[in-house]
């Protein structure tokens, strides 16, 4: 580590430690990192789950933002530290690795996340905020202690962290270790979601694939001797999408979490929303004016704070969604496509009349993600493809070896399914009264999808 | 199961599951285990961290009350399956185990936390609360959920649930599954709090303390050939409230809590804390009168937006202490003993010239637990003692064969510890003035104690 | 379990325990499998390696076939509590599990590998032995100790069991635990080696795939839930087979133990191998004329005791090749094809140039594998395809519904490779004459693959 | 690691790996390493099991000291790295690390072990073989390729080497490294034997433990703040070895063994020993005349072959004992104290009675373990005891901040146990002439131990 010392006089005296289930230690060896770790902003992400609703599904999936904050930061230094050992710049333009970019990187790392508000998916679909963009400006505004933080360090030093976010600094190497389709942040999401959720899908070989990760002029490759360890992790990835995050359930409860912000939108702007904690909490993003501050102020203890409150109001509907949500009752759901798309009208119809608002009660939601693909410079949003280094130098895309990977390669794959409540299906403890269109609506279920009834 | 289907008419007609990440599944077989989970007192669980304040040391450490629940439950359903396969009761004087005490077990076992509050410790010493009161309370109320389900059982049902959590329930194999030096609870919490802070003391070995225990007349005993097993489980507990339950940082931020809610508390009865959100919803506990739906309004996520409104407050010391909670700025602290008691007003002192209030920046907290005890009538809460089957029939009690065990066996361990700001370390970012004062305390501290200054 | 008392008078008292790494325990709970595993026969398999070769490359890759063995027992085990828990036959017709058919399963389970002889591939290859043939004779010849303790159970006993592994057996559900794309004995081994060799790759999710599983009139099924589990058993399977299995270094030394044997066969038929311990051992192979008992002998133990005989022995030949294989000198590789095939007569010149004879020295060797394959009744082979129930008990073959396996099914992968001694690489310290032939040599090797120089 | 490049030219210029499920992988950065790895006596390690008959107890324990010998390595070459990145001596008198030490280091650990032979402790006992003086002897004599490889370093590595192994080596740092009760070597063997035995007892947390290692003027002692990381692997320790080392199963097939070897040689100096493999491959044994060439041939293989051929032999006694080994057919034991010893004579004459030569078929065996011991220089074998460095620097001895190691100091531990065959417990199968025979001998029996027969 002597080298680190020599490049960065902000090295502590002595590396400390964070302990964690996913990398057993954090290693802390810049003040700057300790710094950015105890900032009011950063330790706000402690109070956001990093799963949103999943661990309504999962139950152990209760972690914290925190936590795959620190260790994306923990992948990062890894790889700078074997970059280090084995890949160091000799002359600037060998493409290896120059050690003087291992704070800007650390730093990037950290706080890719920092700008994460509650539910984000769902609320940000709602009230059109954007994390990314208050990432940024968390790291460049500067009334932030992050900001304050970074800027002991230079004064471009700030833009420079956002711009390896923004994908726009120009060493890629630095970029890739970020954002890449193998970088460190979705190799802690992966190790760390199926470690907490409890499932084995994400639990691919970090120590191997780190071993064959390599700096060449175009960014990061892969020794072709590890071509099987990154196949694994696109197959991890691949599968973690289809068991954990496309999850039904999970699905069902971000539903009701945007049909229940979207009744309280609602509610405000017919000025039919109590004035209470809640309102005037959520007043600046019914507005769409609020403030960076008043942005921080939302957690999930928050968000769930203003439900709890709207569990208790006087509309039905607003009511009814508080208490599903803070209780957990999922909505049922089937799965539609192009052919059976056509049913949904029908079968909105069939929840109004048996009591239930179609418009907050029913809806579809695509759970959609394109695994790997190759550079597609024509997409919409081109990917940096993965390259495997050969024994003479040449590099070769992954999906070109792999037969799993080119499986899956260029294919978006997910479900679309459609949501309603349980009650539909009638089980004898509904209202009579509903029976015949409960009998009705599940003549349009089968094995799980919609169906047009014989 | 077919014996379950005969005993249980409740019994599912195909068992579910949760993904857990400790016992791997859990699985419910029971209509009424279902729908207890489903209550919303039972879900209200999932906004409580097991840990409290834990979390802010062993940043894995974010699981809820409800996955250590489930976790009981399981490690209970598990017991009631081998003892029913290999101890089955044939006359009811034999001392085996009787299939019909299997759902009041497991109801206990789920239950068994269910009033727990947040951060219950620290909330409780200050509001005279009692989480194994509002336990009975969810339990035998008419107006809960739960008491509902359970009633469906029969109506004394819920009665024999609380009385298991009471232990004045008849059979004590029973009872000692739920709450015993070795139950459910305890297991669960070792191995579930090992595995979510990511430190290794608390990894028993589950699988085979289940295998060597057995009932007999009177509760629970354990095969003599599991001694070991045994041992390293009692080993397993001490060292993790050592390492983890006991740790300084974690004391440090419950010490800040407590003096927050004290704060709030003596604001309140001066009248001078402002009417909103925090003030209406901690009204009744500063009153020291409130009903069962308001106790379970509080959560994690409730407390903490209270202290977020605080945090914006006028009083300077409220404000202070909330920020340092959530932001997590702990105290200092060093070991307090008979000895060196005498120094802490001199400290408090010291403190105070540095502009600190000591009353709510100062405070010593001890930490000890026992960590096994053989049976002492003359105790003021008697344990009851773990108990070997040898070959022949007889009991020996586990302290009089393991050497480990007997080091620690009926000795209280742990330590107290003064508590003190950070800011009295003079580490030259402080304000100058203070210097002489800072160096003068510092006089006191060595080797993590307190010591009389040279 | 009391339904196994009662269909099996041979249940032990208390059921015994073996502790395993990869199962806890193996529960054994019948008289008869405990005498199986008492018998020399059985414990013979402690004295051969599962993987053969394959330790020399991942040297944790130790266990033996008795290891295994008793994995695939336990995992029958589990299957037959499972299917016995959840789907009971309540008529002959119903297609569910007959809990009679228990212990054939168990035992045939238990003994599927019995026959297994030492480095088994290579060995049968050379003597044109067969452990499948073996394993019959095991448990039909009334001399071994295996037989005597089936036909305690019935007379026609062993030719059941024996049935079971030949597949003729009439019960499919039976069969396809232990023959099939997805029975206990892959399950076993793929986890097993995966501990072992300490990669990650065969670490599939075994407790939801035994969930999943269930019986039906036509074998074994899986609930469509479980889809994905499935999926990831048969990836893991692929890249067993890809990363460990057919790992290079492990078929050169294959390759070096085929060259060897194959040596002494030919002194043998020459009349020139020495009249030793290995000789008298050997003989009955070398003419093909071998006992049962004769073939008991066998171990790895036994076999490398012959090889270092051999290794001081005068022939040039035997002894350098015996001194490879015990001192693990593994010969180089490539990569050939089609196109490059017609390239091994020039190569195997030149090592026959560089003082190497290419009979003994030179060798190719393909290692392929079919990762998963839909019923094709036109193959040489067909295999009982995966099949998944739907809600309404319809029936859907896996690879129709899994993009992965879809992938992989159907496809032969594996490679084909040239293997040659490493002195054929010049660096330095070979005998200098021959450095203008290692470099023609080298001429023909490009990124691990043969290719026509420039 | 550039440091490592300046200090040790024969760095490689990328390092190399060995999968290893323990340590992950196995780093190998210098030539020597991995010219040692190479060499014919390391690579015979492959054929010796670490834990000799404990496998017959706990079968996954088929480990060979090959693996353990890479592991132990592996953790030296940790502790290198970390002594070196935090602890790099100035000048020459500050007691901190001086990296021209871990080649040295390096080796030593590598070859702690390579003198050791099949069943070392029980074929010691008999031919009075002493693996320590093997092991010198192996680095020391110009006729290995271990040594070869060693002079490659400097004329006097070897001997350097070997003084460490020796303790004799003036730098304390690394002879505690390979040589005290904190060892390399008891870390990686604790580690490895319980993760292939499948107990969970040897598993301490090995990365804090390497994280508050420090070097100081009189070897390496501990940070403080570690206390409770080194409390738990001694725990761990003394568990391995009340739970695996000492298991009774394991001794008594030692018991049988060390009767078999003690049987060949009787009837060796006898002359009735029959002139075949097994009596040449002992006969320098028996005659304790023995070159290094011929002790280097024996390994586990050698010495089964040699127990298969006499398990044909005419010997009565030798054929029986040889197939109870083989076919592991253990003997049953029961606890003898000083009370019970003067019981023996009267159990030894049943067992004559019963048809068994008490010489070979009964047999006293003790395992006794020091776990833990503070520096006693009146001891036979002085231990250098755990050391724990506290903030201000000054040391403090272990037991005396630690309950638990406090209870288990100085303390031997273990048990005596009398060895009988398993037929002296009549269970109906025997001969119906001995069963008073029997019925005398079990009155001595109860709950495990010896007793007066009331």
């Amino acid at each position: 580590m002597a080298p680190i010392t020599v490049l960065h006089p902000q090295v502590l005296p002595m590396e400390k430690v964070l302990r964690d289930p996913i990398h057993n230690y954090i290693y802390i060896q810049h003040q700057v990192i300790l710094d950015l770790i105890n900032t009011k902003e950063f330790q706000r992400l402690r109070r956001i789950k990093q799963l949103g609703t999943t661990s309504y599904t999962f139950h152990g999936a209760e972690h914290s933002r925190f936590s795959h904050s620190v260790g994306v930061y923990e992948i990062t230094r890894k790889i700078c530290d074997l970059f280090q050992r084995n890949y160091p710049t000799q002359n600037s333009n060998d493409g290896l690795w120059d050690d003087h970019e291992r704070l800007v990187a650390l730093c990037a790392a950290l706080l890719h996340d920092v700008g994460h508000g509650a539910y984000s998916h769902t609320f940000e679909h709602i009230f059109h905020t954007n994390h990314e963009q208050m990432t940024q400006q968390i790291i460049t505004s500067p009334e932030t202690e992050v900001n304050h933080v970074l800027r002991q360090v230079s004064d471009d030093f700030p833009a420079q962290v956002a711009s390896v976010i923004a994908k726009t600094y120009p060493n890629q190497q630095v970029v890739q270790m970020i954002s890449s389709q193998i970088d460190a942040d979705r190799m802690d999401y992966l190790l760390r979601d199926s470690y907490f959720t409890g499932t084995k899908y994400g639990n691919f070989d970090l120590t191997r694939i780190l071993r064959v990760m390599r700096p060449y002029q175009g960014g990061i490759a892969f020794n072709f001797s590890g071509m099987h360890a990154v196949e694994d992790y696109i197959v991890s990835r691949f599968q973690m999408y289809q068991q954990v995050y496309f999850h039904p359930v999970s699905r069902s409860m971000e539903v009701i979490l945007s049909s229940l912000l979207k009744r309280a939108k609602d509610l405000y702007e017919m000025d039919q929303l109590p004035h209470d904690f809640a309102y005037e909490t959520l007043k600046p993003f019914f507005d769409n004016q609020f403030s960076l501050k008043q942005y921080l102020k939302l957690d999930d203890g928050v968000l769930n704070t203003c439900f709890s409150i709207w569990s208790e109001c006087d509309d039905h509907i607003l009511k009814d969604l508080a208490r599903r949500f803070l209780n957990r009752k999922p909505l049922k759901s089937a799965k539609v496509n192009d052919d059976t798309r056509s049913l949904l009208p029908t079968l909105r119809n069939l929840i109004a009349e048996a009591g239930f608002d179609p418009y907050y009660y029913a809806a579809t939601n695509d759970s959609f993600d394109l695994p790997y693909d190759s550079y597609n410079p024509s997409s919409k949003k081109p990917q940096t493809q993965i390259e495997l280094m050969q024994t003479d130098g040449s590099l070769i895309e992954l999906s070109t070896v792999s037969t799993l990977v080119k499986a899956i390669s260029g294919k978006i794959t997910g479900d679309e399914r459609f949501f309603f409540p349980r009650e539909m299906l009638a089980k004898g403890n509904q209202l009579e009264i509903f029976t015949p269109v409960y009998q009705q609506f599940e003549k349009y279920l089968h094995n799980d999808r919609l169906i047009f009834p014989k």
